[in-house]
């Protein structure tokens, strides 16, 4: 069986992730702590891939997350792209009026922002991930004290749902990436994530985009990276969608790319996930 | 005397941010809880101006902040770009032993996590905002918590300095727009926040880029704004330098580019702030 590091444990949204990607196929789950070590795993071979989130439709791209793929060289190899729901998951017999305690992940706490204002009773703590919160009101039959969740830790950790829906946009999407140490041909890819520096001259970045549209490569996304140092340079994330089929163009755009900027990584190709709405 | 909105309190990030901007200027600061209610005391006069952070290095854009703006209407008549030092603060007496709860804005508590990782019996508590915190470790002489704040919170609070630039990552940069309900004419300004939509045709985006660069206007942040609905159209976030004096290039430019993008809204004519390192 194959498995799959996420990051923190069972029950959580890297682990619905996992569940959307591989569908029915049986897939080994190694919790892990953090984005690093998820990276780590996958590089040591303790995993055979690993499912990362990098982007979220209302916080915007999670930059340290992209500096990881690039500063360890592991090869991006899928997308998932999953509606977050925000649950408030509590021991069965809790009522919103017996909860006194709310633990969950500091961005959980930001995307509900506008529930919580109605409980300025309600002490809110800061813990490593959602489903491991769970996990504990569970296992410790804690008492008074909530989570904020997916139905799937609800799930796995017998916990009641006090209140459904309790983020404050409706319309919230996390990417994921599908990682792997080394590169792994995708049939039929229809999506391509490539990063690059430009200089600082004018319209760099506008010749980079018009080999894109010479070639009918439709760009999904775009990014510069916030500048910290340098302001001679500045490097991108961008997203392309390919034929997904016969590559000689995107093989050409990317040829022609390369003689423009100073340097151009393909950080992945993989299959498009479609939101169906 | 003018005012300023601030999202926080005295002492936070946003007040630095102001004193950095108005320098010796004598400014009135009004304590606003949320983003949200920052733009609402501009809106209804109460302020003068808001300060509100846009887009951090580490962390990448607030979208929602751009949100606001643009479903507002306000117009960004300044920039400023802070470096963020994030010090562990208590009162007199404490040492990093006797401390056993940490509370702040959980942005604070993601941006400290390899220090923090290093005190797991410490509690992690989520709230609203750095200075807050610091105001009621002083206020009500709390013994053995500690916050995560500024050098303007320890001095206004008189809290003690525990451990100094404990942030993750030294390059750590927040930008903020001072804001008004008024467009205010700056003169010579040097930058421009550009907000746009394009359609779905290949090369859409580049098109604007090649007007920009046949105009000489340097692009210095570019962002895609995440996907939630309609696949059929695009927006993007440009801020771009404009030439500091005579705007006539400027304004061609954007003559242009009103004729190729299906809407396009400046946020703001501003003067840039540059980063001494």
């Amino acid at each position: 069986m194959k498995s799959v590091s996420i990051q923190g444990i069972r029950g959580s949204f890297h682990h619905e992730a996992v569940n959307r990607f591989f569908h029915d196929q049986k897939m080994e789950i190694i919790d892990s702590p953090t984005f690093k070590t998820v990276v780590m795993d996958v590089i040591n071979g303790k995993a055979n891939y690993g499912m990362m989130a990098i982007e979220n439709s209302i916080a915007g791209a999670i930059l340290p997350n992209y500096s990881l793929i690039t500063k360890y060289g592991l090869h991006i190899i899928g997308e998932v792209v999953l509606p977050i729901k925000h649950h408030l998951l509590a021991l069965p017999g809790e009522t919103l009026d017996s909860i006194n305690e709310v633990r969950t992940h500091p961005m959980a706490l930001l995307q509900c922002e506008n529930f919580l204002e109605k409980y300025p009773s309600w002490k809110l703590l800061s813990k490593d991930d959602t489903a491991t919160c769970a996990y504990h009101i569970h296992i410790k039959k804690m008492k008074g004290v909530a989570t904020i969740g997916s139905k799937l830790a609800a799930q796995m950790y017998q916990l009641h749902i006090l209140a459904e829906n309790i983020h404050d946009v409706s319309d919230n999407y996390t990417r994921f990436y599908l990682l792997s140490a080394t590169p792994e041909k995708i049939e039929n890819f229809t999506k391509a994530s490539l990063y690059f520096t430009t200089d600082h001259t004018m319209g760099s970045l506008a010749k980079v985009l018009n080999i894109l549209a010479k070639y009918k490569m439709n760009i999904t996304k775009i990014q510069s990276v916030p500048l910290t140092g340098s302001i001679f340079q500045y490097s991108f994330h961008a997203d392309i969608n390919t034929p997904g089929g016969d590559d000689t163009n995107y093989r050409m755009a990317l040829n022609e790319i390369k003689n423009t900027t100073g340097f151009l990584h393909i950080l992945g190709e993989y299959k498009e996930d479609k939101i169906k709405k």
